[in-house]
This record gives C-alpha cells, sequence and structure tokens, in this order.
C-alpha cells in the first residue's frame, strides 16, 4: 500500500495571442481542438495581463504568436503566456512562432550591435518555452540559438504547389534576388526541375560609389521569372530586381516568399511593381487594404497543425517535410 | 618577463533608452558626463535596432529606460542595449528603471496567472544586467525576484520636502486611499510628523454587493489632507478617496506619488477633482497636455545620479536615503 | 524490433522529515497511502543522515516538512531528502512546506540585509526540488521567489468553517490586527459577510515618540470581535490588540490565525488575555504545555492531502480553493 | 472538445558510439533490440559528425561509448550524440560509460592542476545527459561530480565468481596492491570470505630516498595470492605487486581487474609477470595483440543490459546489485 | 567629457559567524583589521537573521564559520550572511570552513543515499558564494563538487612543527588507524622521516563475524607511536587503534589530528585511552570541559589568516603550503 | 581599521596549447611575454594532464590553441587548461582559437543531426571560459552561440595587403568559387575596387542529375582570377573553381584564404591544379610536405597579438579592424 498509481496520458492544449486570431483559429479547427480560452487586458499604460480560464496542469502547451507589428508588444505576451503556463503547472511548452522575431539580427556585423535573434531564443528560454517551431528562419543557424529542440519548416512544398499548379515549369527560372538568397534559389530550383539566375548588385565603376547596378547572371529573357525570397518586408529588394529582370526582356514576372511582412511602403511598391503575381503564405497577418489582386495568399495552418500533431505525438517531423508529403493548399479570399 | 601589466581604473558610461530624453538628459549633466551616442532604429515591421558609437570595453554601464507607454517597446530595447553591451565587453551592466515595468503584476491573485514582475527581473538578468536601480517599487519583495543586488530608491525626502515648504505641516493629515498604502503613510507621518487617516472600501450593506462606500477613518474635518500613493494610474482610486474626504469636512485636498503614470483618463479626472495640488516626480514622461496648472513636476534626476555615482564609486547608497541627506529640489516647468 | 516499449504510469510517493509526524501519519492516512520508510540518523555532531528504504525510481514524490524550532535542522534535513531523491532517480519532487521558512525575511528593510525568503525558495530549487506546496505565505509574492510553480492554499475554507458553526455571524466584526493585515480581514469579511474593523499603532502625540496608541476603526462596542492573522508568533501584537478591543466595549474576543509558531511566551500571553478562544491549525506542531484550553487545533491534513491528491492526478488545485468545495473539519484534541 | 489525448508510453532506444562495437552488439542482443542506426563520419580535418536515421522523438535515449584510446575522440563523439538526440526530441539521454573517462584527475594533487573527472560530469550534463551508468569509478565520489542521478555498477560479482568457480577459497588470499586499493580489497575479502593481505610501498632507510621497498604485510607462504585493483593500465604496480608476492613465498598469483585500459607496455609485463591468470571484463575493447592466453575476458555485456534495462523500467538498481543476484558470466574468447 | 573614471582599487572586509568567536577574533588580529560589526538574531522560532553595520560594497569578503554543532544553524547562518553580502554590493565573496560540514557523506555507499558534501557546496554557491578556503578536507575530491576555486590547506606544518619540538623522532612511529587513513600517514612519514605501520581491522576467523580483530602491521614494540587522522569525532576508532598498540608493545602512544569534533563520549574516551598526548588544532572551538591535559590545542589561525591574506592579494597559496614556509606555532591555554 | 586595501591591477598571461608551438611562440614574442610554462603529459591511455607551473591567480588569461587534427584532442586539452585556470583563480580566461572548430556544423540540414559549432562554445562556457577571440569565423552567426563576448577578426587586412603589393589591381577579378562565398567576395571587392565573378554549380540538363556543371558568372577572360575562400580544406571546391576558370580563358589564377586546413589530398591538388599561388595564413599549422612552392603563407601573429592586447588594455578591437589600421605583413619561410 505504499504507493498510488495512474495512467500518465498526454493531453494537447493549443494557446494563441492575439495577433493573429484567424490562423489561430484555423489551426484549431485542423487540430481538432479549442483555443484555450484566455483572458486578455492591455492596461491603461500598456502592460499585458493574462490568465487562462481552464485547467492547464500537465498539458502538451502550444503557444502560438505571429510577430507581426508591434512586435515588441506580441513577444512580451508569448513570454508572459509561456510563465504562466509554466507556474501553473504545464508539462511541456512549445512555443509556434511561424515568423522568428528579430530573425535579422542574427550576427554583429559591426562591433557594439546586439544579437537579438540569440536574446529572443534565451528570452523564450527563461519565460519557460522547451521548445520552438518556426517556419523558414531567416538563416538557419538561428536553430543553434536554443538549447532545446527547434522544429524548422519550410513553406516551400506549399508555395511550390501553386506555382506548379498555375505555371508552365518548362518556361520558368527560378531567381535569386541578391547574393544572400541564392541558397534558397537551389532548394526551389531542386524542387521545380528549373533552372536559376541571379541578381548581382554591384557599384557602377562610371559613377559616385554608393550608386548600384543591378546586374542579371543566367538566362531570363522571355522566360516567366520567378523571384524567391523568405520575406517581403519593405519590399525594395524585390521590386528593384523584378525592374533588372524586366529591363532584360523578361517574360512574366513573380515572385513567392513565405512571410508577408508587408510593412509600411510596400503595397504600394508591389503595386507598381511589373510582377504580376506575389505568392505568399499567411504565416503574417495580412492589412485589408494590403490584400491587392495579385497578391495571394496560401494558408500555412496544415502546415502548422500537422507540425503540431507530430511533435505531440512524437512522430517525426522530418517526414513531413519530406517531398513524398501532400500538403492541403487552401488559397485565402481578400 | 611572463606578464604584462596596467592599471584597472573604472570608468563610468551613461546610456539612455528613447522614452524619457529630458530625463535622461538631466542626469548625465548633474553626473557630468555625456549620453553615450547611441544610434537606434525602429525598423518598418516596429523591430528595434541598436548600436553604440564608442566603445564601451570594460566600462561600468548604466543604462536608463522610463518605463512609460509604449512599456513593451521600452522594455525589448532595453534588453537589447544590454546585450549589445555584454557582448561588446562592457565590464558591468547596470539597469536604471525608475518605475519598474509590470510591476503590479508581483504575485498570482488566482491560478494561471502569470508574475510578470518576476519575469522582468529574469529578462533583464538572461539579457545580462548585473544590478538594477529603481523608485519606489510596487511592492518591496520585487527586490527578492532579481538574484543580484537591487538599489530601492525612496522619492519621499525629495516630495516631502515640496510639501514642507509649502503648506503647514500643523494642519495637515496624512491619508491613505486603501488599506493597501498604510504603511507609505506610516512612513510620510513619521517624517512629516504628522497623524494619519485611512479610506477603507466596504460594500454599502444596505444596497447590492458590488457598491462600494469609502469610509474615512481618522480626523479630516478642515484639515489640509494629503493623499499619498506610489504612483498615479488612471486616477480613479486617488480621485474617489478626495471625493470622500471632501464630503468629510477636509480643507484643503492634494495628494503625493512618485511616479505619474497618468494613463488615458486621469488628466480629465484630476482636472475635475477636489484636488489643489497633486504633486509627483518626472520618473515618467509627462505628455505636454497632461501638464495641467494643478500637477507639480519634482525633478528626480540629482536622486538618480547621486544614487549612481554612489554605485559607480561603492559609496553606501543607505546613507543616500538616511533623513542626513539633503537633495536638490527642482521643479519643473510645464 | 529496433526498441523496448512500456507503459509510463505515475506513482506517488509520499515522504515526510521528523519535524511533525502526527501530521504526516494523518496526511498519509488520507492519501490512503504509507510514508515511505526512511532511515534518519543525527550523528554525534548533528550533522543529518537520511537513506529510503524503498526504490523511489520514477516516483512523483512529496516531502513533506513543518519548519517548526528547530527550524534550521529541518530545512536542512529536507534538502538531503530532496538530493537523495534526486539522485535516486525520483521522476518529479514537490517540497511540501504548509509554514514557509524564513518568510518574514522577504525583503530588505535596510541595507545590507538578506532576502532569506528568496534564498530558501533557491536552496529547494538547487537541491532538486520541481515544485512547492504551501499554506498561507506571509506575502504572496513569495511565489514568485521561486521559478517553478508554487500551489498556495488558504486554510481560510476550514478556519471560517468553524467559526461559522460555533458563533453568531450578525454579531460578528472581523478585526486587523494591524495596518499590514487588512486585506486577510477583507477575505473573511467577504467569505462571511460580517463589517470589518482596523487597529492602527499611531505614536501618542503627548509623550514622547516611542509610545504606541492602538486605535480601533470601526464598531466594535458589544459585539464578537474576531482577530485574524497568518500565524501568531510571540503573541505579542495580537494580545495587544485584544486589549485595546476590550477597551473600546467588545463583546467576547477570539482570534483565528492559520500557523501556530507559539513561540516563548507566546502561551502565558495568550492565557492571560482577554481571548475567549483562539482558533489555528496544525500546519506546525504544538507543544504538549501549549494545548490550553482557549485554543483550538483544527487539522489541516484534509487539505494537504487533497492538494497533494490533485497535484499528483493533474487536477485543478484552484478549484479545490473555490467556495463550492466542503472540506472536512476536525478539531484535534490535546 | 478542447484536449487531444494520447498515451504517453516509454520506449527504449540504445545508441553506441564507435569504440567498442562488440560489446555494443552484445548489449543489444541481450536487451532485444537493434542499435539505433548511425551514420558516423569522421571528416578529413578529424572532426566528427554523427546523424540518426531514424526518429528519436520522445525516446528513453541510452549512450554508449567505451573510453578507451583515443580517448578525446570517443568523448567528443559521444557529446555529440548527445546534442544530437537532445535536438531531435528524446526524452531522457543516458550516458553508458563502463570506464568513466579521466576518472583519476578526481582531485587537486597540486595547485593549478585542473579536476578534469568533473570537467567530464559538466561536459555530459552541458550536452544534455540526464544520467550516467558507469562501472567501477575509480573513487566513488565521482558521483558527486554530476547533479543528475549516477548509477554506479560494481563488477565484483562477475569477476569473484570466475575466482569461485576456478580456485580454491580455503587457500586464497586477497591482496591489495597498495595502500590505496585497501577498500577494493576489503569487499573482495567480505564476499568470498578469505583473509587480506596489503603491500606497502615504502623508502628503503638504506639507500637514497627514491627506492622504493615493497611490503607485504600479511600471511601470503604458498597460497594463491590474487591481486585485486580497479583497472590495469601500464601494468607497473600490479606486476611490481606480483614481483614482491613471489620474493615472499607465495604459491599462484592471480590478478583481478575490472577494466582493461593495457596501455603500451602492460601486455608485454603482463606476459613477463609471475601471473598465472590475469582476470578482467571487457569494458574497453582489448587488441587482438593483448589477447595473450593467461589474460581471461569477462563479458561485463549482461550487467549493462540488465542495468539499462532497470534504468528504463524503473526498477531498482541497487537491488541488481545485491548479493541474491545472479549474473551470466561468458568468458569471450581471443 | 564622456565617462567618469576612478581607480578600482580592493578592500579586504572579514566577516565572522557567531560559531568560533575566539578563532575569528584571532584572525581578525593577524589580518591587522576588524571583524565586519553585524548584528545578529536568532527570533524566538529558531531563524536566523544578519545584518552588517557597515558598507561592504565592492569589497572582496572572507566569510568564516565553524561548522561545529548545531551544524545546521551554523551552515544556514553562513547562507544568509553570503546571501546578504551579494545583495549588498559584495565584489567577491570567500565562504572560509576550516572544517567542511558534511564532509563524510561525499559518495552512495548504498543506493538512495544523499550526497550531502556535494548538495554543501551548491548551497555556497546558490548563496553567492565565489570560492572556498577549507583546510584538510575528508576526502580530496569534495574540491570538484565546488565549480570555483577551493584553496585546500593542510595542518600538517602547524601539527608536525610540535610534535618535531616535543619528541624524538628516531623513535617514533607514524601510524595509520586504519587503511582509509595511510595516505595521511605517509604524508607525516614524508615530512618527518619516520617509518610507519597499519592497523588493519578483520574478521576473527574463530568467532562470529562480526567480531573484528585489530591488527598491527609494521614495527611499533618500544616506540613511540603517532596515530594520525584529519577528525577526532567519537575518538571510538583512534582510541581502539591505541589499545591495539599498547597490546603489542608500543612504547608511548600519542595522536595528531586536524579537527577536534570531539562529540559526545569522545573526551571521556580519551581521558580513558593510552593516549599520553592527543594533539589537535582548533579548527573547531573545542568545549571547556573538552580541555583536558592531555589535549594540546594548535593554533590554526596564522594559517588561516595568511591564506586569507593570499588570497586577497592574489599571491600563490601553493607556495605557503610548500615545506619552506615557516608558521607560527601557538599553543592555546585551557 | 576595518579593512586591509591594495591595487587591483590587470596582469595578462598567455598560454598555449601544444597544437601550434611556432604561431604561439611568434605571438608571445610580440606580446613582449613569455608563454607560461606549463606541464603537459599525455598519458599512455591517451589521455591529457595539464599543470601550470607559475601561479596565475588573477591574471587575465589567453589560452591559445590551433584546432588543427588531432581536433579533439586540442579542443579538450584547451578546456582542461580553461578548468584549471578557473580552479587556480584567474580573474578572466579568453579563448583564442583563430580557427574555431566544428564550424561548420553550424546548423541542422536534415533531422537528427547535431549542431556541433554551439556545443563547442557551450563547452567552451562550461570549462570556464569567460570570452572568445577567433578569426573568419565560417558563418558569422557562431558569434551568437557563445552568450559572452566575441572578438571575431578577419584576415583580410593581411591577405589583401599582400595581394596589393603582388599584383596589378587593374587587371584582378574577384571569383567566389561558389553562391556560399559571395560575401566574402564582396568584402574583398569592397577593399581592393575590382570587380566580382560568381562561380554557381548547376545540373546538367542533357545528362543524370547528379553532374555539375561550373558556370562562371562575370567576366573573366585574360583576368588575373583570385579565388577567394575563408579555409582550404581538401582543396575540390577551389581547385575545380579554378579549373572552371581556365576553361573560361581565364589569365592567372590564384588564391587566397584565411585557414589552411589542407587535409589529406589537399597539397596535391593544389600542386596539380592551374593556381600560380595559394595565399593562405597560418591560424593553422602546415606541415613540412604542404609547404609548396606556390603556397604563400602570411603570419597572423601580429593581428593575434594586437587584438589580445587591445581585449586586455580593454581598447577597442572594432577601431583595429578599421581601414586605417596599417598591420605587419610578414611570409613565412618554408
Amino acid at each position: 500500500m505504499s504507493d498510488l498509481t495512474r495512467k500518465d496520458d498526454k493531453h494537447l492544449m493549443f494557446f494563441a495571442g492575439r495577433s493573429h486570431p484567424v490562423l489561430a483559429g484555423e489551426i484549431a479547427r485542423i487540430l481538432g481542438c479549442d483555443i484555450v480560452p484566455t483572458r486578455f487586458e492591455t492596461y491603461a499604460n500598456s502592460e499585458i495581463y493574462v490568465r487562462f480560464e481552464q485547467s492547464v496542469r500537465g498539458c502538451d502547451a502550444f503557444v502560438f504568436q505571429a510577430h507581426t507589428a508591434p512586435v515588441n508588444d506580441w513577444l512580451i505576451e508569448q513570454l508572459i503566456m509561456v510563465d504562466a503556463l509554466r507556474r501553473a503547472s504545464a508539462k511541456r511548452v512549445t512555443v509556434v512562432c511561424p515568423f522568428y522575431p528579430y530573425a535579422r539580427q542574427d550576427k554583429k556585423h559591426a562591433g557594439r550591435e546586439p544579437i537579438s535573434a540569440r536574446l529572443v531564443a534565451d528570452l523564450f528560454s527563461t519565460a519557460g518555452a522547451d521548445r520552438i517551431i518556426s517556419i523558414d528562419l531567416h538563416a538557419s543557424q538561428i536553430q543553434g540559438f536554443f538549447s532545446g529542440p527547434v522544429d524548422h519548416l519550410y513553406a516551400l512544398p506549399i508555395l511550390s504547389d501553386y506555382v506548379e499548379t498555375h505555371y508552365d515549369l518548362d518556361n520558368l527560372v527560378i531567381v535569386s534576388p541578391d547574393a544572400g538568397r541564392v541558397k534558397t534559389a537551389d532548394m526551389w530550383s531542386d524542387r521545380l526541375g528549373c533552372p536559376i539566375a541571379i541578381i548581382h548588385k554591384r557599384r557602377d565603376p562610371d559613377i559616385a560609389n554608393t550608386v548600384a547596378v543591378h546586374e542579371v547572371v543566367g538566362q531570363v529573357e522571355n522566360k516567366t521569372c520567378l523571384l524567391v525570397d523568405d520575406m517581403i518586408d519593405t519590399g525594395g529588394t524585390i521590386c528593384l530586381a523584378a525592374e533588372a529582370l524586366k529591363l532584360k526582356g523578361a517574360g512574366r514576372i513573380i515572385a513567392a516568399a513565405t512571410h508577408p511582412v508587408l510593412s509600411k511602403k510596400a503595397v504600394g511598391r508591389l503595386q507598381d511593381s511589373p510582377f504580376d503575381e506575389v505568392i505568399v503564405t499567411n504565416t503574417l497577418p495580412i492589412r485589408k487594404e494590403a490584400m491587392i489582386d495579385k497578391l495571394k495568399v496560401l494558408s500555412i495552418a496544415p502546415m502548422l497543425a500537422e507540425a503540431i500533431e507530430a511533435v505531440f505525438k512524437e512522430e517525426s517531423v522530418a517526414e513531413l517535410l519530406s517531398e513524398k508529403h501532400k500538403w492541403a493548399t487552401r488559397l485565402i479570399e481578400a
């Protein structure tokens, strides 16, 4: 009679911050569970308060947040949620951040800079996160900033599926908008079997040295050119790249990117650009006015939901990302 | 010849986030140093970037931030500054946050709540802060949330000096606006030698149980009543307390509080309230429109500057706070 | 054939230090398990040795200790037990300390003081404790001193149940013995629907400034006055409060407190005081000679046992503490 | 519908570095599982690369390595395996190192020395190891160098079983080769019920003080002398001890030791020594040329496999090591 | 003008718990400094309170405590002192514990035991200790239990100096009281150039197996026998050893040990034993009634003071312990 | 008289592992100090032992190691040195590893891989390293793997200085050997003002998909082509790139790389390649037989020595790396 016994079943609970309720709702629907009812307050002085309205003891918690502007509010909100989960005896806490915040501050370019992407990993860890699920990290090394497991997903299968369905691959060229993204272009090239071109910025030897010329390397004339990147933020780089392609006689020009940051002037730039179509996912919410006709948004929810389920069930995520796996593709209406 | 030697002098460097440049400037002036030139950017997607424009190697760094709204931005900005300092080989980093962010979330009132004040201490520590200087923490226990040293200052000497100069202490009563602040009132009473009154909220037995009656305990009739608190946020509590005092026949009614949070409706409330004067410090910046006539703002800069200097020189801060010490009092013009 | 599988059932094991065998035994009885047989030695030089006489591998361990005098011995004994459990592969270790040791050293009142309540949390954590169960912490902020989950119980339901049964609530007034305990009095008032009074110490203006007058705020004449506190240590404060109530014409005077520290002169003071009855729980053992007639001791064992079971079964502890829950009340015979 | 549930079964996975494939294979066979298929590379510049070819999510991982020369390669390889397991979401990682590396550097004999045995424990912990299984640690205190659980096994039952079967215990004397190993000899004496002798090195008073005399304490004449030690490295100590026994008229001389380090000249020394038989286990691989006739090698695989299974099933390892337990003894052919 | 500079001088401050004021005072005198004035309280419920009465900012703190009974009180008191120092901005904290508490619990002899000596190291570290100074650790491996630097001193030079002065070395034999202390005897032998003898406990083959026979190995007849050990606790082992020596015809019998634990019956045993003289140091306080004539107590204060000064001045402690160094020897009067 | 004071001067001590004595010696000479005399042993079973033969208390330690093959030995040796330094009270420990070990394992390319470059950072940190100095990290993100400061140097100024002196910049083209090194080429282009070309591997559409074609992007005909990379390991990539350039009609072909790993077949490949000259530094030792005529080796010692001195003196390292700074360039004789 010296001890009491019980079965130790695991149960998944899905939590969502306030940044992207539509995507959170879709993930929950696919998982077949509710978002755990949560009381959120932003106090008069802008401090955030969070309380879960159900017992979370012993659960396997997944805490979703989309790090769109105001990114610091969403980051702190998520840290507070994680803190509350740990103190309320959640068994394991997985941070789900499709767009990793501060990912572009992943190294010191000069002395006396922060490495904010590492800082973010440490903040998650300090609050009590055991693991991270993210999509298309700006640099893969960010996985190494976190001590625990990171499930790093790629939107490529979902984006390329759309391209494959809507475009003639025989006439398609994958274009890297600058030297830093050639590896992304390589992955597209491997998947679709199309050739590659690279846009290389260089100084104009004839003029003062701040002026850059966009050189196009590879065959693009009369081709359908697909510019690929991990995100579209201000849209500056990719739109200049499109102009350069147009000058070189490219046929249709399209773009594909995972994260629609779409800051400030991005929408106007894309609108005025030579792009026929710009394909993104909904890892970040898109403002109503940004839903212009040429923007096609594919839902990332099926991928996130399957990854969450695999992590929960302790099944291979690597396998999910293999070429054999078929994903549901769903175009989001404006 | 087996080693090289040099003197290991300490040098203080003073850093400031973007939340409260006026106070930062005044502190620097009193210290007799510059604010270290720092490049700040808020990118299009709201991420913050920081870089120091001078070598900070081996310095004794003090990083000032005022945690006003938007508090999460200022908190993350300060964490990023601390991260950059640590990576740039600052010898010691002291976080100077006169108003400790999230101080009111210092315990769980109910299950499944965070303890955000502890989380904030852990975030500072994770980023690389060695110590904290703060003023009038909402609860003194917050000192215990941080592993390293916390220098906890009290604005009382500065606020009470003003009261002493402008009011007749013989006719003054210190009033605690609710049961939670009686200890603050006690400290005022000890310093000024004046009696105390307490306002106690209780349910009205005659009406439905959500209605509260403000009972005034102690002699206030025809007295000058000084309501004391650590902060004025929405102003709700303190203005209702003033009304209650007025009903009880109080003479002049004034208030003193360290932190002018002054959220949303606070200014209107104070304007419409029976207060003759509301005395605060400038631990937080005050919006232009909030600088109403009855608000008197005393500079906290001399206290912060002396504390920073004492920490730097490894002199006693406890002594600074003793009654013997004389502070410069400076009224800030609107 | 690449791996072996087995069910991962949880089993609870209950461990107890030597400080309070009666309470430990009662908890075990309610849980329906044995206290794990443990060999304890106090060596000639006062060092403590502990060894468990059963395998504890993979168990969910609850380690009970009552932090009565000699508190340092019981604290070290419990730390040693936790260390032995971790090294013997217990899966999870919960420290059960109904009376949190050093809880009153929860902040620095002056420079160069320790914050021993935080230190204790760190010592538990260092030894290998994953979580804490405690009752009526002296300050709720102590929860934030520990990084892991803290289940903070309140003896109020058990104490108030006794009061409700034995006293006429219509004539009852809840009295706070000083300003620091008004919140406790509020909780009683909410539960029993009785009015409140406050005792406020102030300096006597006529005499030298170390002399304090106990002012009674609120209606107490001819009322049954219930003084409430979290603990009775030397009994000084509460007995002076009772005297003050008597002077103001109070009817019967009783007291209720969770923790019967009852140091040194407490028993004599209570004996000589105007109290009719002093109601406590048995979170701490009570010396035989302290079991005077007017002391009523209610067992805390049912509450601790139910909390342990809920934590083990991962059921809500918050719900246990809700008003709906009915507790067994058992009066302990001298 | 608010959460998803599943059974949380445990499954054991067994991993092995490249140091001792024969022993790894035998352990796996006894456990009844495969060694998890793993890709190992040693790159041209000697860096090691590891990848597991099966999903390891949620497994209870046991990572075997034998720390033979080149010990630093095998140590780093094992650390890399542990890192990969943690990042691939193994639930628990147990390092199985029968011969703990750097065990002899367990204290500072002089200033400015490392304590490498502690460093090794910290490296395991940093890489992500939760627990350690080891055999006959050079000093038992090494268990205390690791924060988590250490299962410390003793080869004595297996070695002594062989001796019992092959020798007449009535004529046997256990001999400690120096003062530092008397405790080992005591354990043998307790198990076999034979008397003890000790060899004590002392300076020869007649000659210069670096010359040592091997004094034999105890009755050895015409006895079968069993020299016992935890390891045979260069064989120097134990062979000199055998010579001393021979001079004192010992009958047959044999040796038993757990770890066959057998560095450099050891084989020649043993060959030329008065030993009839040298009994070891295979905690470390033995080079072909070292498999001389007088060396008897007993497999440690049954003990390791049973310990792994007990740890996995959360059954008592202490019981395994009790005298009641019967072990399979298997002599390994050259 | 961008920074302020000052010299960063170090200053030593010496703190002492309440366990051994005489030794603390003597150390301070030799160092030429005061013990920092400290307010100590033991509250009615046995909790300890500490406050330093001088600013300790930036100091190099040495915190002395002698871990005599009640050892848990002195340990917690020292931890609280360290906590207070860290929070009060001491620059570095060195724990000075001549007799390391719980040193004999340095390994697991059986399953489910603690390793309390490691736990103690972790507790010191958690409280904020940067380094440890100790004398004659029961096992040298304990140095490896602490992550930071440990200065491990040996009382041998002081004890042996007394022996050398008072005894004829030509007739002296160093005797180890059991197999575990042969290394200590070796160090004495190396220092004094005397031969060694060992006492070995073995079971009597003729009688039931709990009866032990003390066998004496080596020449002791008519010799002055010096039994050496690290401590005398209950005195059991060493007194039985003395009896065995007497039976073997030893001449004068004396003992030398560093730590005079002298628990319970030790004094009576020593009094009744064949010892002529028992030489110890004062690492622990000795009760008045234990100061029997045959007990000679040498002050350890000069060694501790010189070690503290060397650590403070960053001079070699290894050199202090070399044979060249001459120590002041001072006999303490009863 | 309550404390003792002394000046806290810093002194630099320079330590070196056994991997690259020539470079270590040169650094020490430039610094004007000795390498601290250190006893190294590699025991018969390949374990490493280290002891410093001078007091290191309070020193600012710089621990140099070149991570050439056998890299695991040199890594463990350096970790052991760091452990010994921390335990011997060095004040600060800087790991100097010009070629960061395991830098190419900086991310997971596939599931169940380690991130060994992060592991290495954690191992350094665990052993006690406070900071790192390294040169041309394979990926800049590795800085973020370490929590403390990393001084990241670039050999570009030294390599480019040689190129500038020996080649006509008007006819020079900087060539990136693959897409991953375009950023390195950009830095060269910025420094020397020369145009860029890129070699891009793509699948040959006409043949099976494992065959790669090396496409040359940019003008190389009759130009002096400078292939740039961070290291030359097996030489495979860069030699194939040289062949591709030759096919495109390049004039002279040269290469520049910081780290001469030069594994196995590298020397033969370089010998047989179209390279006129291959310029490297001596961050790693070069075997005698690898010192072929076309290999030019520039000493990195001046850069390392100046960086060490700047870190010691707390002067800006960023400034060292600015274009204004002039470096001593010294060609190393075969």
